[in-house]
């Protein structure tokens, strides 16, 4: 069975265009992959449908634009809706600018906000994946300030990321989940010195995720939870804020990682970078991880369509 | 010239002891090493002065005591007074722990704060150093939780933690420092939609550095600036709150990386990992730590030296 992927095009002012026409020789093995954008923005030769009638004559690359935004927006929600309705197995997602958006109008901060909407999807999480490793990591705060993400921090919150990472890790790695969750303040608050979240919020959720059988351990300071030692067997991590899995995932998985929305009725996954504006138009930007995304999309569709199998 | 260095036994609950005796057969190409603490935790043949009456008879490994918090910081002040006094260049610190200083009723959170205290420093900074890459990180905020953290930055905490790097980075490196600042929110704030500390803390600060001539740029997402790529020729970074310099130079130098506080009077470096009580007596501590510490201690003492003598 080949699966049918689309890879939305994302904003076009930014890498998008160019990490597709470079990965699009890698991507036949995966499944059969179809574009959703505008083709004046891509190779001749590459399949690509284009549901929305706006006109990006006037995007200029690099540069935040309301037409981009839209189109990016518009080019996402056909995506999602045809994996709805079956006619397509999962979404890749290029790169939009969370400006971009704005200056749309579009009320959503990303892509995983729009995903979960449309999907309906009470629960949902944008999980950093690396298949090398492996090893999936979730955020219970993501793109908000710190200091609204302390605030956000809730044991319904974590207890919630656990138990997304502990369904999807399976049909991720073939192996059965085991998580370890990260702290919130320095050296996990050394015993309540450095605020109270480890001990009123983190370690409750993790009691509360023992209770209903799964494998957790934490809270682990952030700055050990990463290193080789203390990872040991473990394959998913929740981190409380975003910079805590962003920072060692990039580190260890370079271009690598990819996002992957767990929650969701369809099979999402995305490149985990951004439109890098600064380096459009240079033919420099790496596709490596529009090409892991696809193969993690391409792998989850096989093991979905098992387990649909098998039940 | 050999440099008087004392290395201070710590926490004798902990690691200390176990990692000065492992090291203690690499450190005396480095300099003349006397260890400040009670010789009966220590092999015979280390040099050993205890300037304090403590029992310690009681303190069980990996156990929290008042005993072990009370001398290690007794053996701190004696080691800080004899640098001040010129009787010694340096003083490398083994780990305390915190809530060993807080059951003595010692009223700091960690080293760090005692040393600025004793030495009267009105500024200083705890860096990161890893010697190899070679790259300095400080942190304007640390030992304290995020909430706080987020309410304490401030433009001149910012600049302050910039003007020390500037200062110790050439006695470090022997180079002109070139120094990046980390942002404090996801993205860098994506131009302001997910915080307002890139620009009304952050900028503001880097602008006043830069008006003053240091080299200096930034704010830089927390999950790209310590990538290679993005580091390039940088060898400071000023990070905003404590995991996000601790968990990159945790997975890029490992064990190599060490503490050196900045601002002060004397020269002080310390291990960069706790007393790790978990580990306590099974004989599997890792001396890699302090044995850098020791080598970046004597290496500061050496361009000092140079220094004052060149004045």
């Amino acid at each position: 069975m080949t699966p049918r992927l689309l890879v939305t095009l994302g904003d076009v002012a930014g890498i998008g265009p160019e990490i597709i026409a470079k990965a699009w020789p890698q991507l036949a093995r995966f499944g059969q992959c179809t574009v959703v954008g505008d083709p004046t923005f891509l190779p001749q030769g590459i399949p690509c449908v284009n549901p929305c009638k706006i006109d990006l004559s006037g995007v200029l690359p690099g540069v935040v634009s309301a037409a981009a935004g839209q189109a990016a927006y518009e080019w996402l929600c056909y995506a999602i809706d045809e994996c709805l309705a079956g006619r397509a197995e999962a979404i890749v997602t290029a790169p939009i600018h969370k400006e971009g958006f704005h200056a749309a109008g579009v009320p959503y901060p990303g892509h995983t906000e729009v995903l979960a909407d449309r999907c309906a999807a009470a629960h949902h999480a944008m999980l950093l994946y690396d298949d090398d490793i492996p090893l999936a990591v979730a955020h219970v705060t993501l793109h908000t300030s710190v200091a609204d993400a302390v605030k956000g921090l809730s044991i319904a919150g974590v207890l919630e990321k656990i138990e997304l990472l502990h369904e999807l890790i399976p049909r991720l790695t073939g192996q059965p989940a085991r998580i370890a969750v990260g702290a919130l303040n320095p050296h996990a608050s050394d015993g309540g010195l450095f605020g109270h979240e480890e001990a009123t919020i983190i370690t409750p959720a993790i009691r509360q995720a023992r209770a209903i059988g799964l494998v957790v351990r934490g809270p682990i300071p952030a700055d050990a939870i990463f290193l080789p030692h203390q990872r040991g067997s473990i394959n998913g991590i929740v981190c409380m804020i975003h910079d805590h899995g962003h920072i060692p995932m990039k580190l260890l998985g370079g271009r690598r990682a990819v996002n992957v929305t767990a929650g969701l009725p369809i099979i999402r996954t995305s490149v985990a970078h951004g439109t890098a504006y600064d380096i459009v138009g240079k033919n420099i930007a790496d596709e490596s991880s529009l090409v892991a995304a696809v193969r993690v999309a391409a792998s989850l569709t096989a093991r979905t369509i098992t387990t649909a199998a098998g039940a």
